[in-house]
Parts: C-alpha cells; structure tokens; sequence
C-alpha cells in the first residue's frame, strides 16, 4: 500500500454488552481537499490521553488475544460499574492516538499545501494510529531540518500542556506551582521549563526513584508522599516557593485536599490576624489526569478561598486563542531536543501495539514507560 | 449604662487547653472619629456564618454553664482532632456577630455622620452581640421611615448572599442555578429573588416539610435528597431549567459530586457525538457553608469541564467593587419588607443568649429555626 490510498487504522470498540475490543482496519485515505495534505504516519506516542480511549474503562487483567499475527484482535471485559461513563461511545469503533509526525506524500492544491510536501510534520488531531492521515494544513507543524518524526511525535500533547501549566499559573496570578506525578516524561518538561525560566516548582513524587529522576534534572523541591513527613515536607517547599496553585494528575484520594491544607497552612505561617474564614489567598487545585480513578475526597482545612477543577489542554487553547497558542507551539519547536524532547522505551508497529506482553506494559501508565507505535514500520 | 458610655459584649474564646469560653463583658464604647457613629444595638440575628465563629469546632453536647444570671458563663470541649483548624484563633476572647441594626445615639464631626443621629441604620463589620457599636459611616445603611432594627438586622449577610449568587451564576456565564438546604432563610429569600427575576431554580431540599415551604412560595423545582428517585429527579430538573452552577451550603459528603454527575446527564440528554472527556460545558459546585462537616466526596463521573470551590459573600463583594456593590444594597433596602424579609423565631438578650436551652436549639442550625439577639432588651 506504498501508494497511501488505503491503510491500517486502529480501531477501538465498546459493545453494549460490555466488551472492548481493539482491532485494526484497512482504511481508504481520504482525497486531500484544497487545504490538505497526506502524510504517511512514522511516529505517534501512547500517551496516557490516548489510553482512556484506547482501553476505556476496560479490566486489563481480563484481556484476550484473537486473530491473526498480520491482523490481530484484543478483547477484554469492562465492569458492569463502569459501564455508564462508556454510554455516549457504545457500538462505535473509534480511531485513537491524538498526535503523531510523519512525512507528506501528497498535497491539496492550495500553495500552502504544496508548500509541505515531502516535509516532516508533527500532526494533532485524533487518529493517529494509522498508516496514513489526511489532515488540513493547520493541523500540521513542520519540523525543523534535521529532526526526524520521532522526534517530534510528541510535539503536542505533553509540552503544550506544560507550557499550559506555568501560562495558566501566570494568567490566574499565582507566582510559583505543585505538579503531581512529577517524574512523568511531561513532569520532566515541566520542570526543564521552570528551570529555564526561573519559576518555582514543588514536585510531588511516590517513590525514592522517582525523586532522584527529579534531582538528576537538577530539581529544587521533591516531595515524597509516601513518606511520613510529607504533610511537613511539601508545607516547607510552599513556603519557599509561595505556590498557590497544583497540576494533578492523580485526581482520586485526598492528596488534592493535603496539597490544598499544605498551602493553607504555609500561607498562615506569614498570616498576622485571625481570620474565622481562613486565609483570603486563592488556592488553586487543578486535576488533569485520572492515575488514581477513586473519588476526590476534600477534607477542608484551609478555608474557604480554594477551588478544585478539571483542567484539559484543548479548553485552555481554545481560551488563550490561536495567536497566544501559537507562540508555545514556536517555542516547542524551537526547544525541540532539549526542553521538549521526549524518550521511549520502545517503539512498535500497529500489530505489536496490539500484543499482549506491549499491551501489558503500556496500560500499566508507570513512570518512565512510554511506547511509540510507527504504523509504517516494516 | 444607658449614656452608651460602658456595655455588655459577649465574647467568645478558646483556650489552648482545648476548651470553648462565651462570656459577656463590660467594654467602655469607643468614642467616634469624625466619620464613625455610636449605634444602641437593638437586633442582630444569629446567622450560621455566626456560630462559626461562636461556638467553634466546640461539641455542643459537652456544655456547661457557670458564672451568674447577669454574667453567665458558657463552656464546652473542643475535640483534639479539631484543634488544628482553631490554631489561628487560640487564648483570644473574640467578639461575635457579623450584622445587625440599631439606633445612632451619638456621632463624629463630619456631616454624614451628623446626618445619621437619631436615624436607625443596619450595619456590618463583626462584634455586634453587644449594646453599643461604635463604626464607620460607610458601615451603615439607613433603613426607610418605619423599619424597626428587628425589620434591618438581616438586611447584610442573607439578602446580599441570596442576591450574590444570582449575580456570580450571572457573571461567570450560566442560565439558572442549584441551590442545596434550600429551605432555609437564605434560600426563601433567593427563591423570591428568581421568581421575581425570571430565573431557574433547582431547589434541593431533605425532606418533604423542607418541600412544602418552598412549593408555598411558589418554587417550581424541588427535589429531595432523601428519595431513592433523587438522582432521576435532579437531572430531570436540569434539563428543564438549564442549570450548570450550584451553591452548596453542606459541604460534606457526596452532594457536590451528585450534582455535577447530574449536570453532566442532563447536557448529555442533548448531546449530539461523544467526546472521550465529557461535555465541553463547565459545570461549578460552590460551597459556602458547613452543614456536613465531613470530606467532600468527588465520584468523577462528569467529564474535566468542572469546579468546586469556596464562595463567601465578602470576596464577592470585594470583586465586584463598591458601585455594584451598592446596587445590591439598595434593591435590598427598597425589599425590605418583601423579598428579604427575615423571620425570627425568638428574640433574646444577651444573657439569654447564653442560656443552655436557647443555645441547644440555635447552635443545631436546623431549618426554619432562627434567633435574634437585643442586646438591649430590657
């Protein structure tokens, strides 16, 4: 299919009976319109935005291999619980992988699709999981000479959202911030960003390895969880970087509630009177991920200027507009291999993205594990 | 002391040792600056906001009185586990009371102070459970020809409150909103106020006698939380009226995630395709009151377009600065006896304030139940 005129595409579907089942599917490319373009896709990451929609709310432990080497089936079960977060998606077996890089093979007729051909492009837009995507123009960002399309399969998600977090620190009037999670490969960005740009950073983290990830980047503020001074720990590094605001990644369990006392508390140790309401400074939890899926629990010991909310990547660039959002995409590009650059544990083709033994790995969402599929490797 | 010169103030302090004290004491009245007048107290109604503040984190089942008839004294245990939150406010007597209304009996230099001599005005500012006040001008309202202090004393906290919400659901982009414990003063008052204003209300209510107070007035939506067809009830009110922010006076608890779940299946109803992370509608829980003071639970079932947050009525204030902050005042003046009315279930002095049995049925902040305190009554 060198042509590009039909390809693989990864598909996921929920039954209404209550089963996944990932597969893949011989596509016909769309025509390119006036505006468009084909790229043949190289590189596109699984990241952990990818997987709630590539596995849903599916029970991994119960996962099943069918099919063939050259057109393998996943099957696995989703509980009956979870089933009404699924409701708007049943019986539709939807394309998954929301950014990826590749090569333009064919163009539209616009000049400023003829502009991109034979380009290396990193691409946003879903569907990513395939051998070849027509997409508009805009949806494209050619990459700087010299970089391949693994290099800038991950352009998008993770470094937009962490430029996301510090501009959105700055826009809500907070000086410095918390991220969970903290050694995730977009935990790493994250703190690379603040280095360069001299903003404080309270990195929380669950483990000792973890930590030293962290402090090999030349992190300032590491906070463990799992240690018992951590209430102690994360209150001090508040009170030397003066963050009011959080990125989490968790969501489930009361570390949102700690990280929001924490603050309450740093805060008090510079408060002059007694306030019945607390301190009047806005503390700001903001969950973006979902690692922990229990329900927030919010135990309110800091007052009442606080809030938690959900926070995506889409909304906030729809917010800050195209011009704002395409200064951090220039920023990205320019920071390419260093600030922004991304490492994989492996890269596998369509097929082996569905392998059990990958598929076990990935799903797991553990620090440090990141997988990238190349639909067209040979 | 009916010179003004000396009068009673309760106070309320709590000890390091862990123990609440409410006493009253004989406090000399400050003399008025050139912009300040000396109010006679004659009516200042016990809002929760108040028992916050009067009673603490104090359990009210260990409490003991002491002291004399004129002077009685109030006392109670503060659980340990409790303690931490009373920190800021330990082994200082604090005066309580945050609104209430009186008479002028003496005033500054300026001509806005002389203006109010003789008049009775509402007023603001804390330390009102006592007989005289001295305070700012800007601190008072003059109520109309023929409104006593009992008809103003709540003109501040419930009124502004009630009219605060309707303006936040306003101003931060929604249609109609929720409001839980529905039936208390504040939520008669803000259903009179939507109502009148043409705006959606879903009331939810515990029970079908909190049901019955609100469909008297003429409240169209009322769901109780009580029934096993709560969940189907809300949502169903949600579509009818469109409401995707809550103010939440429990707090504890599971509500604020029920309601959130319950906004996101009523857009879900008019959804046309599925987006992986829910609705793109934001959907804000604010909670500004303590009824439950247990964690609040947050089951995320409702997409990442969501907020919950503290509210309280200063901080809005505040935000939409003094000219707007007027408007409200003013439309509370000219309803005074309509749309704000506030019903009291007993008046009391400040020693019987302080009596076991009144402080029994107040301090439990049941609904329908509501003291007002003359300091001066005779």
């Amino acid at each position: 299919m060198s042509d590009g005129r039909i390809g693989l595409q990864l598909r996921s579907l929920i039954k209404k009976g209550g089963e996944l089942e990932i597969s893949l599917v011989d596509v016909p490319t769309p025509e390119p319109a006036a505006d468009e373009v084909v790229v043949r896709v190289e590189a596109a990451p699984i990241n952990p935005s990818d997987l709630g929609l590539l596995v849903g709310a599916a029970d991994i432990s119960t996962v099943k291999a069918s099919g063939t080497k050259e057109s393998p089936i996943v099957t696995a079960k989703v509980p009956e619980a979870a089933m009404r977060a699924m409701a708007g998606r049943l019986d539709q077996p939807l394309p998954v992988g929301n950014e990826g890089a590749g090569v333009v093979i064919k163009t539209g007729s616009s000049d400023a699709a003829k502009a991109l051909m034979g380009k290396t492009v990193a691409m946003i837009g879903g569907a990513m999981y395939a051998q070849y995507r027509t997409l508009k123009v805009r949806e494209c960002l050619p990459l700087p000479a010299g970089a391949t399309p693994a290099d800038g399969a991950s352009v998008f998600v993770n470094p937009l959202t962490a430029l996301g977090m510090t501009e959105t620190m700055r826009r809500e009037g907070h000086k410095a911030l918390v991220h969970t999670a903290a050694a995730s490969n977009l935990g790493q960005m994250l703190n690379k960003i603040c280095l360069k740009d001299g903003i404080g950073l309270v990195n929380i983290v669950r483990s000792d390895e973890q930590a030293d990830i962290l402090r090999k980047l030349g992190a300032k503020h590491v906070v463990d969880s799992s240690k018992p001074s951590f209430m102690e720990d994360l209150t001090q590094a508040l009170v030397e970087t003066g963050a009011t605001i959080a990125f989490d990644a968790i969501g489930g369990g009361k570390l949102a509630g700690q990280i929001l006392t924490a603050m309450e508390a740093a805060i008090g140790k510079t408060a002059k009177a007694y306030s019945r309401y607390g301190s009047s400074v806005h503390k700001q939890v903001y969950i973006y991920g979902s690692l922990d899926t229990r329900p927030v629990e919010i135990n309110r010991a800091f007052g009442m200027a606080w809030g938690v909310g959900g926070w995506l990547l889409f909304p906030f660039l729809m917010k800050i507009g195209p011009v704002e959002g395409q200064k951090l995409r220039e920023r990205v590009v320019s920071e390419l291999k260093t600030t922004f650059a991304s490492h994989y544990t492996k890269v596998v083709s369509l097929q082996e993205a569905l392998d059990l033994s990958n598929l076990a790995v990935y799903a797991k969402r553990a620090t440090g594990e990141k997988f990238l599929i190349n639909p067209n490797k040979g």
